[in-house]
C-alpha cells in the first residue's frame, strides 16, 4: 500500500485551519483532552503496518546513511514507544486554566492572570519522525493547534501519522496541519505568517535555526546549539572529574547537552590533562586543545582554530584549553558557549558559587554532567526542546512553556478617573 | 549652552559596550541598583536648566505643532514628573535574584530556576523623551543594560538625560547607550544585532511596531497596537454602558486601551444605539458604523470601510456595530482585534463569562472600561509597555517581565545513566 504525499491545500489554507481549530481546542476540558490523546496513542498502535510501509518507502527514496538513517527508520518498538510517549503526556498536569495570580484592586476590580494556549504553533525540524507524534501531542495538551513543516525524507512517515492523527473522532479539523516538505516555499511561508502562526520552534541543526531565527516575522523559540563546557577547577576531584568528562563528552555525543569543551585551571593542567587525555584517547574521542593544552600533552591533541571554540562537535571530538583561574573560565564561556549547558567540578564553594552566579547559560552546573539538560530529567515528562534563548522559556521547555496567559477582569461599572 | 549631537562610537562598539556593562550590572546588589537610581532621579532634577536648554533646541529645529510639539515638550514639571518615577521604580521590589522553583531529584541533584536578567534591551521609541529615563531606570532596576534608538526630533534632549544618567557614579560604562537617530542605519543595526542583543521594544505607531517585528532577528516584544471593543449585550445596563463607552472613547482616545469599536446586542440596538450616539456626539466624538448602525441611527453615522473595523482611531472617532449575539460579538472581536483589550457590558453571567473564556485579548473585561489595562493601573509600578503578542509576556508589562530564568543544578559528581 503506498501513502500519497500530495496535499492539494495550499499553506495559507492550511493555516487559516489552524488558525480554526485552535479557538476550539483552546475551549476543550482537561478531560476531553486526555481522552484524544489516549485514542491518538491507540490509533497509532493499530496502524503500525501502514506506518511501517510508508516509513519503508521513505527510507528507500532517501540516500541516508548510517546515522542519518537510522535517526528515520521507524520500527515496531520505536512505534511503541511513540504510543507510550503519548500515554505519558496525557497523564501529566494540564496546564490550562491555572490561575497564576489574582488580586482586587481598591476600586473593586477582580483581577485574575490565567494561563491559556499559545494558539497556534509551528514546527520546522529534520529527519525523526518521531518528532511528529511528540510534538502534535504537546501541542494539542495544552490546547494549541500545530503546524508541522518536517524534513523531505519522512515526508510518507509524517504524512500518515498525522492522517492518523487527524482521523481520531473529536481532534478537531486544522489542529495538526502538515506542509508540503518537497519545497523551502513552505519554510518561508510559514516563519512570515505573523497573525496567523503564535510561536515557530525550529529544532534540527545549527544552520536551520539561524535561518528560520534570523528570517522569521514570527516570534521563535530557539532550541538546541549546544556548545558545552566543563571546567576542572584548581580543587576538583579527578576521579569525579574523569567520570563527568567521559559522560558528558562520550555517553552520547550527537545530542545538544554533550559536552564540547574541556577547560582546566593552569595550577592542575600537567597533572589532569595527561590523565583525562588518555581516558578520552581509550574511550575513542578525537583531541583538539590550545597550545598550552598541547604544550603539556603534546602531539596526541590537534591545535583547535579559533573558530572551533564557537562550535560544537557532535561527534567524538573534545577541544582543551588552559585557564589561569575560575574569572577567566568564566570569561570564556561567556564568549563561546551557546548559552546551553556548563559545568564546574570543584570543591572550592566559592568558586562553585561564582561560576553558578556568573555564567550565562540556561543550565549552569556544580559537580555532575552537562547530560542532565533534558525535560525527563528534570522531571518535566516530555519535552518540545531546550530553549537557549531568554525571552520566554530558557532550558528544557515542556507543557508550561506551550501557554500563555491572558487577564481577566471582572467589574461592576468602574471607569477610569 | 549647547549639546552636541555627534557620538563618534559606531553602533557596534555601543553594543558590545552594553553587552559588557550587563554583565556587571546583572552582579550588582538591589541595595547598588536602588543607590543608582535615586542618584539617578537627583541628578536629573539637578541638572534641570541644561536639559530645558536642549529640548528648547529640539524644539526650535523640529517643525512639529500641536499634540506632536507638546510629546517633545519638557517642562519643569516633566523634569520633576520624571525623577519622581525614578524614585517610584527604586522602592519597587527587585525581581533578579528570586528563586522560581527549587527541587530535588532522586538521583540527589539539586535544582533551583532563579530569576536573571536578560541582559541588554533594546529600545526603538518616537518623539517623548521621558521615555528615555523611564526605560533606561527600568532596565537598570533589573540588572539590564539599554540600547536606545529615539526619535530624531529628541536627540539633544535625548542625549543630555543620557548623558546625566551616564554620570552618575557607580554606572557601569555601557550600561545606557543612545544610537544615532539621524540615519535609519542604526535601526537596521540594532535589530540585527542578535547575540548582542536579547530584545527589542518598539514604542510607537503601527508603521514602527510592524516594521521591527517583521524584519528583527532579534526577539521582539509587540507592544501597544489597540483596537479595543466594548460590548453592549442584550441584558447591559444602559446607564452603566454610557458611562463605560464615553469613558474607554473619550478619556483619552490618543492611547492604546482607548475603546474603538462599540458593538450592540441587535435586541436592544434599537434603543441603545440612538442614546449613546448623542451622547457620544455630545462628547464631540465622530461616529462611524455599519449599515444596520446606520439604519437605526441614520446619516448621523458615516459607513465604516471594512479596514476600518480592523484599525485604531487615535482620536475621538468611534465605529458602532449591531451583532446578533454574544457568539458574533466574540467571532468579531477575534477576527478584527489586536488582542488588546475588550469588553463586555451585562448582567448575564453566561454571557460574560463566554466573553471572558473566549475573547482572546490580553486583557478581558466585564463591566469595567478597557482604559484599566495599564501597569501603574493593575498595581505594577511604572510599565515597560502593553504586550499584545503571546510569547514571554501578555498586557501590561513591568519589573518581572524584563528578566529572564536560569537553572542552577548542584551534585555531587552524577552522571547521566
Amino acid at each position: 500500500m503506498g501513502t500519497a504525499v500530495t496535499n492539494s491545500a495550499t499553506t495559507k489554507q492550511k493555516l487559516i485551519r489552524a488558525r480554526t481549530a485552535s479557538t476550539r481546542l483552546a475551549q476543550l476540558s482537561t478531560e476531553q483532552k486526555n481522552t484524544l490523546l489516549l485514542a491518538i496513542a491507540n490509533a497509532v498502535e493499530a496502524n503500525e503496518a501502514s506506518i511501517l510501509t510508508a516509513n519503508r518507502e521513505d527510507i528507500q527514496n532517501s540516500e541516508l546513511e548510517g546515522a542519518m538513517r537510522d535517526r528515520l527508520l521507524l520500527t515496531p518498538d520505536r512505534i511503541k514507544d511513540m504510543a507510550r510517549g503519548v500515554r505519558e503526556v496525557a497523564a501529566l498536569p494540564d496546564p490550562i486554566g491555572e490561575t497564576l495570580a489574582e488580586w482586587t484592586k481598591s476600586n473593586g476590580l477582580k483581577i485574575r492572570k490565567v494561563r491559556v494556549p499559545l494558539g497556534v504553533v509551528g514546527i520546522i525540524y529534520e529527519s525523526r519522525p518521531n518528532v511528529t507524534v511528540d510534538t502534535a501531542v504537546l501541542a494539542l495538551k495544552t490546547g494549541n493547534a500545530i503546524v508541522l513543516r518536517g524534513g523531505k525524507e519522512a515526508a510518507r512517515s509524517n504524512q500518515r501519522l498525522v492522517e492518523i492523527m487527524s482521523a481520531v473522532p473529536g481532534v478537531p479539523d486544522g489542529s495538526i496541519e502538515l506542509l508540503d516538505s518537497s519545497t523551502r516555499d513552505t519554510v518561508q511561508e510559514l516563519i512570515k505568517s505573523r497573525g496567523l502562526v503564535d510561536v515557530i520552534i525550529p529544532r534540527g541543526g545549527v544552520g536551520l535555526i539561524t535561518f528560520v531565527t534570523e528570517n522569521s516575522a514570527v516570534p521563535v523559540i530557539e532550541t538546541g546549539a549546544g556548545n558545552c563546557h566543563i571546567y576542572v577547577d584548581a580543587k576538583a576531584d579527578f576521579d569525579m572529574a574523569d567520570a563527568i568528562v567521559i559522560n558528558a563528552k562520550a555517553q552520547r555525543p550527537s545530542v545538544c547537552n554533550a559536552a564540547e569543551k574541556l577547560l582546566v585551571h593552569e595550577a592542575v593542567a600537567a597533572k589532569y590533562i595527561p590523565r583525562i587525555a588518555k581516558k578520552l584517547t581509550d574511550a575513542g574521542v578525537e583531541l583538539h586543545g590550545d597550545a598550552k593544552a598541547r604544550a603539556i600533552a603534546g602531539s596526541s591533541i590537534a591545535l583547535a582554530s579559533e573558530q572551533e571554540w564557537y562550535e560544537e562537535y557532535l561527534r567524538l571530538c573534545i577541544a582543551i584549553a588552559v585557564v589561569s583561574d575560575v574569572d577567566q573560565a568564566i570569561a570564556h564561556i561567556n564568549s563561546y558557549s551557546t548559552k546551553h549547558s556548563d559545568s564546574i567540578i570543584t570543591s572550592d564553594e566559592a568558586n562553585a558559587r561564582k561560576f553558578l552566579r556568573e555564567v550565562d547559560s540556561a543550565a549552569v552546573y556544580w559537580n555532575a554532567s552537562t547530560r542532565f539538560t533534558d525535560g525527563a530529567e528534570f522531571g518535566f515528562g516530555a519535552e518540545m526542546g531546550i530553549s537557549t534563548q531568554k525571552l520566554h522559556c530558557r532550558g528544557p521547555f515542556a507543557l508550561a512553556e506551550l501557554t500563555s496567559s491572558k487577564y481577566e477582569i471582572i467589574g461592576t461599572g468602574q471607569i477610569r478617573a
